[in-house]
């Protein structure tokens, strides 16, 4: 029996990240989960909503670049406290060891997530509440144990997903099927 | 020990979503895993990137209305096939049963999928190769099997994560920890 729930917000769970920036010559960080995929090809962009209250949109729009690191399973802890907590009164820049290559050192990583992307500005959408910042990609390191021939293996990462009916941080499962290969069944010979 | 690994797109998993729309009077659905939220509030937006040269992007167009409809893990086989095949040449609207809510015809949604939205074109946003639709949630049914106190139980909607790098959709796992509330530990009395 369906059931009408008003316009809930169903495409959970999305992908827990945390977005570096620098502000006032300082690291920042914030967890971010309100994501998405905005095409598939090279340039890659990505999409992050973050709320104008926030402190972190200062650092991105002044120098157009910032990291997304991904944590795993076993950061809970930090990774949530990066999203509760407000780097206008709270000093995150030494909760966890930090990282940058040379021409992005605006845009901070954190050694401890298994992979991160350095993203260039691409464009900002406004919406009322919200920036969204189109990043464009323009390097990603992982650590060596997440890879397997060069690609990176989401199990090994072992993501966090968030989900906002029950509030809670998920776990990635198990494989189900091939993309691109278990619809092949039902072609018509 | 960190590696450079190009300009992967690492913001995997993603969810797997079903779009329908209508196109020349017939229902059609297409797969859309690279989705992504925009912000958080009402009006809520959701975005889809769709390649321009698929099929659905005319219904969408057209109508300027679709449905976002969230496959579980038994409907693999049929989700899969929704990605494979193009509307063009393949008549898609029988495969699964479908339903629609009274003047939001041309936004076909799938009996068997627990959770369905119904999306208002809000803006699309030009990419290169692909439209980003940003679809505003006008409403949102639900099977009641997946609802607890009318909020959805991602458990049991057991959604498809895609992730690009596998070629491979994969389940939810367990939960981990509470959001807004695990990272309280690191606050300093």
């Amino acid at each position: 029996m369906k059931k009408q729930i008003g316009k809930t917000n169903a495409l959970y769970p999305s992908l827990t990240t945390i977005l570096g920036t620098t502000i006032n010559g300082r690291p920042n960080f914030i967890t971010i989960a309100h994501v998405g995929i905005m095409n598939h090809g090279d340039p890659q962009y990505l999409s992050f909503g973050v709320s104008k209250s926030h402190f972190s949109n200062q650092g991105i729009i002044e120098n157009k670049v910032f990291s997304v690191n991904i944590p795993s399973r076993d950061l809970v802890v930090e990774t949530d406290y990066f999203g509760i907590m407000t780097g206008k009164s709270t000093d995150k820049s030494s909760v966890l060891e930090t990282f940058c290559t040379e021409g992005y050192e605006a845009a901070p990583m954190l050694k401890r997530c298994p992979v991160s992307m350095i993203c260039k500005l691409a464009r900002t959408i406004d919406f009322e509440t919200h920036d969204v910042f189109i990043g464009e990609i323009v390097a990603t390191c992982a650590d060596e144990e997440v890879l397997a021939n060069n690609k990176i293996d989401i199990s090994k990462v072992n993501p966090l997903l968030f989900d906002m009916s029950s509030i809670q941080y998920w776990s990635l499962g198990e494989p189900v099927a091939g993309a691109w290969n278990a619809g092949k069944v039902l072609k018509k010979k």
